[in-house]
């Protein structure tokens, strides 16, 4: 098979580089796979699961050569990683990332770049509450977005190049502005994430209440919450910090709506309930349609329940 | 077998009953399931599915002769539901419920409740997003909790019967006292899906991003929020209707952190937000640990991905 990249660069080697690299390997684009990472031990065990071929002390030697160079890191320290290899880059080389955050990420990561790179910023829409490089699957991305933010300077032959390359790890693409980006996915995740993590919080702080009773009437609801505030908390802070404005905007419109229904509750109008709970019904709907989930009763779960 | 009860009636037969009945036949706990519904097509449904032996047009034949009632309808309407049976109540019959809320339901119910009858309200934690007697299965219970609320009058040998009943059906079964019931779960389930409930609906209201955006790119977290937030209506609203004290009460816990991690993002504050996502963690450890959920990724969701 022709490769896309010859030599690929993954900086970081959590569940994200993880599954690129075993969904490499599937969909045999297995030119050379180099690896990064800051621990000792995720850069001995990405070798021995073969998420990587070849395995560097530093971000600088892994990237030397490489055709594509993905960051893996959070989006806390993309700035950093970026200037660290900035001497090391090939001349026409690919330098891409993984972040949630987009605008922010181009702003950090972009200062960096010299000029004959092609600098085109990503970010699969895919993930699961684990984290780590034991966490990669190669099927993670498959049938899920990817969206890609390239500069309006960008070269339309290596966007191209950078599409085909998610396509065959199994995902959608699709180009996005960045501040859309910002925008789309704090609606769709980093406020979902933020609220869960607080009431996960408030559970566990709630002193009239015990742990034990938590744990034990979770499955009426707040177990799904319970999973989402189980992400890795350094990617989460970063999240955050670095998609600020979309953030609080729509955190805002969120406790309006809160305040609202709460307003409702208080005055015992359960026309207003009736009416809100019944609209929201429709979205699961066009979300199991579109194929994003699972009909299944519970998503499913596995080992907690047949039919 | 011996049986606990000779006749069994399920008043309303949606998800909760039809998997009491499907639950008692696994159980060989089948002397006779009197069932009814308001809706003569839920009732036909029911009776079709073998989800009860007898169907009758109303609650009050169907009760004739039962030694264990229970009623399965919204608690909204609980309190119409008893007066209605009253007068057709056998003498030493055990009435229960399947409420989501406690208080409220002894209330209504209670005031009903001839001094010959045994009134023991029940809430099984469990249940899915799909509504209707189609959506009952055998083992919606299965190691999930049962909490019965006794009044401090009940019989104790009744308490014991009703206990080994529900054990019986798959459950764990826990004493509690009302008011402490309505608490708990408003923590650990009213307050989460009214949350759910409400960011849906900020996603569904958005007129800066389209539908469409927010079904492709809710695999970011949000579609977990769009499972609880397809519950039934009904449902819902008679919960929030009839546990508003404890709902608000838990509902100004969690905007008051909302607030205090909202101000950690305003000022830039990541050792706050990596503290809090930190402890979140733990939490969902635990009920994985008490078997309460998968550890599988993602739920485990079926037919989303494979490991």
């Amino acid at each position: 098979m022709t490769q896309i990249y010859n030599k690929v660069a993954l900086i970081g080697l959590g569940l994200i580089a993880g599954s690129i690299g075993l969904a490499m390997k599937r969909a045999g684009l297995s030119g050379e796979i180099r690896g990064h990472a800051r621990s000792s031990e995720t850069r001995d065990t990405a070798l021995s699961l073969g998420l990587v071929d070849k395995i560097f002390d530093t971000a600088a030697e892994a990237v030397e050569g490489a055709d594509l160079v993905v960051l893996c890191v959070p989006v806390g320290v993309m700035g950093n990683v970026a200037s660290s290899i900035v001497s090391s880059l090939k001349a026409g080389a690919v330098v891409s990332d993984v972040g949630s955050v987009k605008a922010k990420v181009i702003e950090m990561v972009g200062i960096h770049m010299p000029k004959d790179v092609h600098f085109i910023p990503a970010h699969p829409i895919a993930g699961t509450e684990n984290s780590g490089p034991n966490a990669g699957f190669a099927e993670l991305f498959d049938g899920k977005w990817t969206i890609l933010t390239p500069a309006g300077d960008a070269s339309e032959d290596e966007v191209a190049k950078l599409r085909t390359f998610w396509e065959k790890l199994g995902a959608n693409v699709d180009v996005m502005e960045p501040e859309r980006h910002d925008l789309v996915l704090s609606v769709t995740s980093h406020v979902p994430h933020l609220i869960a993590y607080t009431m996960v919080g408030v559970a566990d702080d709630l002193e009239r209440v015990t742990d034990k009773e938590v744990i034990e009437f979770s499955t009426g609801g707040f177990r799904d919450f319970t999973r989402i505030a189980a992400s890795d908390p350094t990617m989460w802070r970063d999240v955050f910090l670095n998609n600020k404005e979309a953030t609080l905007d729509i955190l805002g419109r969120f406790t309006e709506e809160l305040f609202d229904l709460q307003r409702a509750i208080r005055r015992g109008d359960g026309e207003q309930l009736f009416e809100h709970f019944t609209r929201t019904r429709a979205i699961r709907r066009s979300i199991i349609e579109a194929g994003h989930d699972t009909p299944a009763d519970d998503f499913g779960r596995a080992g907690t329940k047949s039919r």
